[in-house]
């Protein structure tokens, strides 16, 4: 997360984090009894929240996986709403239940805030969860409230999902296979450059995706049905998503950098040149899709962006750009400058 | 959690949250891979994490609850070592799961830690998580890292289980059933208050049981199968979750102080009458079971503990002992002195 001084742009909207009524002036029964009927259920929903566990209509086979957000680190409360967040990691986990193959089923959210976080924040915030969970047809099967130190505020997702096929992995890639992508590349990251930079008016599209993903979620058990072979998540970045097939696969990835001037020209204007390039290649938080097919075998709306061939004597498992290995790093979580 | 001045009881093993390698020395995947390997594999897990997600085997009716654990809220490094507060947030979770009727089978863990935590802690804190996850036959499916501001150290569980009877709920219970327990009453709450004052030495076994408290997981589908007609997991404490069942019952549910003994006896040397028959009412954190059976139907191990009966004219869902209300509140997240 950047430290220049945010700067509101015009669409922000919603209340910040610490306006209206502080939650310590709710207790916990009354809070729920303001969000839980936010929520939607969902077709897959037996039992609601409100027992010892939900209870939800399952495959014999199911998806989970979870993601976690928080103030300061993952958004910055002069950027976006509760509602934005709320839509937000709702979206981001769901794209990792559908890069499996799965159809969503139901979510299961925690909110640690500062008793000084306002309702009227945790309300917005709870529209974002449920219109998330309304679009992909997800049931709220669940959450926990807890109360953390002054200034801390996150939010907790678990996401389920129904898996009707064989799980697609990022390991099944194979020589002769096409690279291809479902969605755009560099949007988000270009919209959180635009809103360091106090730009957002300069490309609104990008804003809207950085704040709220709109991941192709029907596409990722689509793609399974047409044989994908590999798939995942496009969630930190092209270089770095697609270097993971590669290794997992032990196979070389080739990116056709012609194959993304589509993006490229979509940020120039906003961006110039270098930035638009940068955010393509290895800005994160797309939750676009990244998939190998055998050739031939690309369902529509697809894109092709390249192919994959075995390992020479040596090489190691990789990816490359029109032959070149991609340096930047990436981002992490715990180091210095991550 | 109480203000007194913490006082490092002599079998506190373990170490502290911020001593040895800070986390900020590692990166991501250096960290999963010190991590992961400590986590078990259950006999349900088909794919395990390290892609979108994990894959799990279900039955058609899948279980889901989450709970979340904050330091210096819900634990105190003090009182628990790593191993602890890992072994007692599975465990929660898993007996919400036994409460509904089902078997668990997957957790998935967040870890949300200043970047000062030692990397020692958190791998205590995992073979906690994996000896609560090994005993009860349950896979870790995968989690999350984040990390947060100074002093901040949470851990959120989602769990997951396979329910292959009807779900008990907490509504079920019917005029003329039988209340029961399986389990002990207070001695979680009587761990916490003697680590509160500084004389853990006092009772061990309810130190042990603050630290690592043991639900009877397979009694959950047991009781289920054996007819329980309404059940849940006591970690709020008796009068409270009696209190939860009488109304999501429509019903009043009449406890006998004198069922109360053998939990009462158990704690009197060390704590007095009056502060051992208060844990037992209201103390929270036990994760025995309580449910509803019709006359005849305990099944082996339950205890009876009372009975239920209709509301009458003009009375109030609730519970009561001995035919008197129980006026302890209980504690709320949010609310100040919860």
């Amino acid at each position: 997360m950047p430290d220049a001084s945010p700067v509101v742009p015009a669409d922000r909207t919603g209340p910040r984090v610490f306006e209206g009524t502080p939650l310590r002036t709710l207790d916990e029964d009354a809070l729920l009894a303001r969000v839980l009927p936010l929520y939607p259920t969902g077709p897959d929903l037996q039992v609601p929240p409100g027992d010892d566990a939900a209870v939800v209509a399952t495959s014999p086979r199911t998806v989970a996986t979870t993601d976690t957000v928080v103030l300061g680190r993952d958004w910055l409360d002069e950027w976006s709403s509760g509602e934005d967040v709320g839509h937000k990691v709702v979206a981001q986990n769901l794209a990792d239940v559908a890069a499996m193959g799965a159809v969503p089923t139901g979510v299961l959210l925690t909110l640690v805030a500062d008793p000084e976080v306002g309702l009227e924040w945790v309300l917005d915030h709870a529209r974002g969860v449920a219109r998330a969970c309304r679009d992909a047809r997800v049931a709220v099967l669940g959450g926990d409230l807890s109360s953390a130190s002054a200034g801390v505020v996150m939010v907790s997702v678990t996401a389920l999902g129904r898996l009707d096929v064989d799980p697609v992995l990022r390991s099944g890639a194979r020589p002769g296979d096409v690279l291809a992508v479902r969605g755009e590349l560099g949007l988000a990251a270009a919209g959180l450059l635009l809103l360091q930079q106090g730009r957002a008016d300069r490309h609104p599209d990008a804003v809207a995706r950085q704040r709220r993903p709109r991941p192709p979620l029907a596409d990722g058990p689509a793609a399974a049905r047409a044989g994908a072979t590999s798939m995942l998540d496009l969630s930190d970045g092209l270089a770095r998503d697609a270097g993971r097939v590669a290794r997992a696969s032990d196979v070389v990835v080739e990116v056709e950098e012609a194959a993304l001037a589509p993006d490229v020209d979509r940020l120039r204007e906003a961006l110039g040149e270098r930035e638009a390039r940068d955010c393509v290649l290895s800005g994160g938080e797309d939750h676009a899709l990244l998939a190998t097919f055998v050739p031939g075998g690309l369902p529509a709306g697809w894109r092709r962006l390249g192919s994959v061939r075995a390992r020479r004597a040596g090489e190691a498992a990789r990816l490359l750009v029109d032959g070149r290995p991609v340096t930047r790093p990436g981002w992490d979580h715990f180091t210095p400058g991550g």
